[in-house]
């Protein structure tokens, strides 16, 4: 775990521990999909308006635990201030980490309740209705895989063809569409081979494995409780807890063995710590001699191609290039449902630039924002919300580009149906961010499960772009033109490569090799150690040499440069769709008033899986060619739609259009049959109706499902009508 | 090779060699992307006006050749019938082929050329405009593997948009998206573990490997041309040669250690024939005890998920479900750029259906369309312009629902901008298609690689959900309603379970498992062995038991049913996006009259990466609004789009514009700045342009690019233009 953090990918969006309410809620919840039996409901806490209007009385609970961060977060600083060991360091920040959980978990617990979410209900709809479910279930099922249906997939698809246009067309991005098989020295340079790892254990008779985190802070948390546990010990426990996320494989490896662990499953013995890393592997080809890796994220796809890219852009910064695709991470033990899966859709931008401004930004800065800044997570202060302009002007977000797409992620969040409420952006704390990183930015929701991140919006500097320049000679860097003319120094080796020849034979390659590779401070040491000593020592591949004045010089001449080379920062926003489409569906997950059993989602009608049903009556013949006319017109303008011509009452197939999230519904009736032709609109929230001509449906329903115009808009034009629903079809 | 054919997967469609105009051309272009360094010219044939309008000299050429074919086909068709040896049959049968693939070849050549195409040069703009190249490039590439840059992934992301429209919408079918890691239970129902692989071999030293029937083929090949070869050695390679792609590992082997085949490379010893599975294997979670692949194809998400869907379509058949995504294969020798690839994305449909009469197939009978059927392929006749309407009722065509596929296939390739000359719907011969097929057709386009099979449409009966059905226990099946409820005869047998218990012990389960599967005549057979001998012995997994009166009973009852169940069959139209993607390309590049540097696509504006560019004239500042404001403007009616504000001439631009197949280009000129505001408007393929109020554009752009309006409509409607490129701008 610790391995993934230490280089802190924007990845972590993904492999990070999710946040759970209290432990009473983990036991349950963080089952496997289809494990978790249990009916407990859940208060929705509301932060956001806990913030806003913080209660005094709220405010007084947490006053202690604020000052119990803030105390931390005060001394971490010093520590680093006083450049401390940095083992004194990873303890310190261990246990600010555990203080700023206890506080978030008790400002969760007292924040008013908005609603009531039972999400054993929401999970019965989403399987019963197919918007997703486990992989090869009927092969017993994989875990961490999951099958989407045709709602599911709908949804998925539209939110992906509104990330397009939201950033796409709208940025006017380069979208590519790169490999997923991926050779292994792609993802050495990227780090990914070394450091993209879990430590587990395995049970040496059944092999199971264990995620060794997990399963010391499971063992230790069963000895705390054991009432016959000393105090002291207990104390101890709780101190190593807190340290645990700080430890390496040695560390974990003498708890293992002082407290004699076994597998909780059959009391086997364990093996020692196991570094397991989390990309899946194969072979490329049939020699079996090129090894590849299932990517685990797309960027590097976009980082190799950079030069065609740049070129595309015909040379010019700033550009951004996007990538929609499939990743895949060997989770040691996947959970929480579509929160930590095995392969899972990405959406990545590389925004390539050499100035940190935005020519947008004046147009997003009034964006208002809950920021969870860094420095306000040190001080136990709460989040607060802002507008993104100010934070940039007060330098808590870096910088304009990084801020600007914040802020398009922000407004991209509300567009998919994220409750603005459950929406924040979490800053990075020095020590989560890579070393190469200069500001990271987490977009989580909150939900059952906790805050979750689902955009990581990070400015990655350099770093990707220098370590495959480093891995294959070939320069990934843009060309800027200088403002003027600039005359620089040139200091090159002029080695005599005859005489080297002659005095070197096989040798003579590496050493003219070398001499081309030295950098200005090695010249001017060669140039001084030749002037004095008459000789210079070379250091190669192949071994030492001993040059003289007559095998090598230094000479410096002048030249004037019209463009310098730069290597552009990144500035990466990372979308995780799965865990997105979690939270879209978690936070319009609804239930009728006085009908708990009547469960819908309160879909935006843009991601909505389909825009409209259309529902006879009954099973009256006449009504069919009306039915089959209206679907019609409804593809003519590309208006996703569903007949529903079973045989269930009106109102029992309302209920269904309601489960799936279908915002629409359009009735033809007996009053259909006579003319002027007139169908029943229904909205699905409201449960309102209007009356209208049957002609005016399928450009009504295809502007309502733009955003065009809204139910308002309709309920002005239209008569309103009262009678099925209401009547006869409430029971369902 | 054959292993593959001998199940005949519709992923046939992507493993079938690629036909070759000729050897000569065969070793020049079936290098890997990259290394084809030949500008050689290739004859565009037109087989479809050939075909329509038969020359009677070329009639004449051809009509020994078609005797040939027909001979054999005769011959093939007796042994058949006389059910003879199998291996006279396949022998039979390859000679067949090899005879149908000179005749075609002939054909080819004859075909009076439509134009000349230059695919080097084609593939230089494919490149230098990135619309796709080969991967990790930086690292050195890796062979069939492709990433696509922004031109290649907008073209295929609005083919698949096309897609959506054309059969998920239209024909509502229901999307699903599953799971790319497959453990291997699956892949073993489904027959790919055991039967999807090519023979290879290896040199001994460097481990190189080559596909065993090219290598074998390549080895003969060349002693063949050996002058010194005497006549009746090279008679007898030729017979070997076709027998080949009959011949199974011990064959292969027989002949290499015969021929003495070394590495063609290295002149190193070569291991005795490997199967290689074509799969891409990996370890789903870190025990490394569950194997899993890459899927080879979508289709097997949907069969798995049978039950599901069929729940979401309320029980009801027919209903087709739809899969866009990813599949890979190991290849072992990848080449001819994207036709043979390893990873690639297929959009596939699985159509359920209990009868074969379509309701739709009345509105396609009369789409025309080029079959070419395996009675024709036998006879050595030519493929024929037909109705599918009459393929059908003739019996060409097996049934409605397939004739009904076939004709939507046909349309969308002629919407994505497939030439309808270059395009034919080839049957698969008896010999080609699986047992469990009742019929085949492939969607082949005519390309400089011959003609590639791009969509298959196969009628695979009830054959996957039966598979899946016995590996799990679990039925996946429908029920349908009966006409009138129905007596039947139920026979089951009643066993004494507490003496068969106490007879056999821990024997007793397996007993009463086996018992309870007995079908109808086993359990008659039961009945008849207790009544005349008093005893019967049941074989089980566990071995046999003799079974007495007192044990077991056999009981018949009457029962009355209302549904019966029904394994649906399915009809798969599978297409392969990257194929049909090349094809298009190919069918689309052209040449500017008088100036070959020139090239461009002429893609569909459907289809098209972008619908326009917006180009200032020149870098004069007071342009820059407008094209600002008319960039905002196409953005909010979505049209995807460029500016090209740098600062090549205007010509330079067009041509460039040109290159990426973008239909239109909006240019801002001095007369742009005063009012009213005009801009001009040009055509790529026909080069004109009009003059039109700046307002007007986007809307414009739009309805062209949806093909609402055609450019014929925007001639009339506005005045004429010309100046800009024919005064100043055609050097490029």
């Amino acid at each position: 775990m610790r391995h993934v953090l230490s280089l802190v990918y924007k990845c972590s969006v993904f492999s990070k521990q999710v946040t759970v309410f209290s432990n009473h809620l983990r036991l349950s919840h963080s089952q496997q999909w289809g494990s978790n039996k249990l009916h407990r409901k859940i208060k929705i806490p509301n932060p956001f308006r806990e913030i806003i209007m913080a209660d005094p009385k709220i405010e007084e609970i947490l006053a202690p635990l604020r000052a119990n961060v803030k105390e931390q977060g005060d001394l971490v600083r010093k520590l680093k201030e006083e450049k401390a060991p940095e083992i004194d360091i990873k303890k310190a920040v261990a246990e600010l980490k555990t203080r700023k959980k206890i506080l978030e978990d008790k400002e969760l617990s007292l924040a008013p309740a908005e609603d009531l979410f039972d999400r054993a209900k929401m999970e019965d709809l989403i399987k019963r209705r197919f918007f997703y479910d486990q992989s090869f279930a009927i092969y017993g099922g994989i875990t961490g895989q999951f099958d989407f249906g045709p709602m599911g997939c709908a949804l998925k698809s539209n939110m992906i063809h509104l990330w397009k246009k939201f950033f796409i067309l709208q940025e006017q991005m380069l979208e590519v569409e790169c490999s997923i098989l991926t050779p292994e020295p792609v993802l050495k340079a990227s780090g990914h081979v070394e450091r993209f790892a879990d430590l587990m254990t395995k049970d040496i008779k059944t092999g199971e494995c264990f995620r060794l985190d997990h399963l010391i802070k499971g063992h230790l948390e069963k000895i705390k409780s054991d009432k016959n546990t000393k105090i002291e010990l207990k104390a101890e426990i709780e101190d190593i807890l807190i340290k645990l996320d700080g430890m390496n494989a040695d560390e974990m490896s003498a708890l293992m063995k002082r407290f004699e662990m076994k597998s909780p499953i059959s009391g086997n013995d364990l093996t020692p710590p196991i570094e397991f890393n989390l990309m899946f592997n194969t072979q490329i080809g049939p020699s079996g001699l090129v090894k590849g890796f299932l990517r685990p994220e797309t960027a590097q796809g976009i980082f190799v191609n950079f030069k065609r890219l740049l070129e595309f852009n015909q040379g010019r910064l700033p550009f951004a290039a996007a990538q929609i695709g499939n990743s895949f991470r060997n989770e040691i033990s996947p959970r929480s449902g579509l929160l930590r899966v095995r392969e899972f859709t990405m959406c990545e931008i590389e925004h390539f630039c050499d100035v940190k401004e935005h020519p947008k930004f004046e147009s997003v800065k009034n964006t208002q924002m809950l920021l969870y800044s860094a420095d306000n997570q040190e001080q136990g202060k709460p989040a607060e919300l802002t507008t993104i302009g100010d934070a940039v002007s007060k330098g808590i977000v870096n910088n304009e580009t990084l801020g600007y797409f914040m802020a398009r992620i922000h407004m991209y969040m509300l567009a998919v149906g994220i409750d603005p409420k459950r929406l924040r952006f979490r800053q990075h704390m020095g020590n989560e961010m890579a070393h190469y990183a200069c500001d990271c930015w987490d977009a989580e929701c909150l939900s059952s499960y906790g805050w979750i991140e689902c955009v990581g919006c990070a400015d990655r500097s350099a770093y990707d772009l220098t370590q495959h320049t480093k891995a294959t000679g070939i320069r990934l860097a843009a060309e800027k033109k200088l403002p003027a003319p600039k005359q620089i120094e040139v200091v090159e080796a002029i080695a005599n490569k005859a005489a080297i020849g002659k005095a070197f034979k096989k040798d003579s390659q590496a050493i003219n090799d070398t001499l081309a590779t030295l950098d200005n401070a090695a010249l001017e040491e060669m140039q001084k150690e030749l002037d004095s000593n008459g000789e210079y020592t070379l250091i190669t591949a192949r071994g030492e040499f001993k040059l003289t004045p007559s095998l090598v010089n230094v000479k410096k001449t002048q030249k004037t440069i019209h463009v310098e080379e730069i290597i552009p920062s990144v500035i990466e926003p990372s979308f995780g769709v799965g865990r997105i489409l979690y939270c879209i569906l978690e936070h319009n997950f609804r239930m009728r008033e006085g009908d708990e059993q009547r469960t819908y989602f309160s879909l935006p009608p843009t991601v909505a899986p389909m825009k409209c049903v259309v529902l006879p009556l009954s099973g009256n013949a006449e009504f069919q060619p009306f039915v089959r006319d209206l679907s019609q017109e409804l593809i003519t303008v590309d208006v996703s739609h569903k007949v529903d011509d079973s045989s269930g009452s009106i109102g029992r197939r309302y209920a269904r259009t309601d489960e799936l999230g279908v915002p629409y519904a359009v009735t033809v009736d007996f009053d259909t049959i006579k003319e002027p032709h007139t169908v029943t609109l229904r909205e699905r929230d409201s449960m309102r109706q209007v009356r209208l001509p049957m002609a005016d449906v399928p450009t009504v329903v295809r502007d309502l499902s733009n955003s065009k115009i809204l139910w308002s808009d309709v309920e002005q034009k239209y008569p309103k009508f009262e009678q099925q629903e209401t009547v006869k079809g409430t029971s369902v």
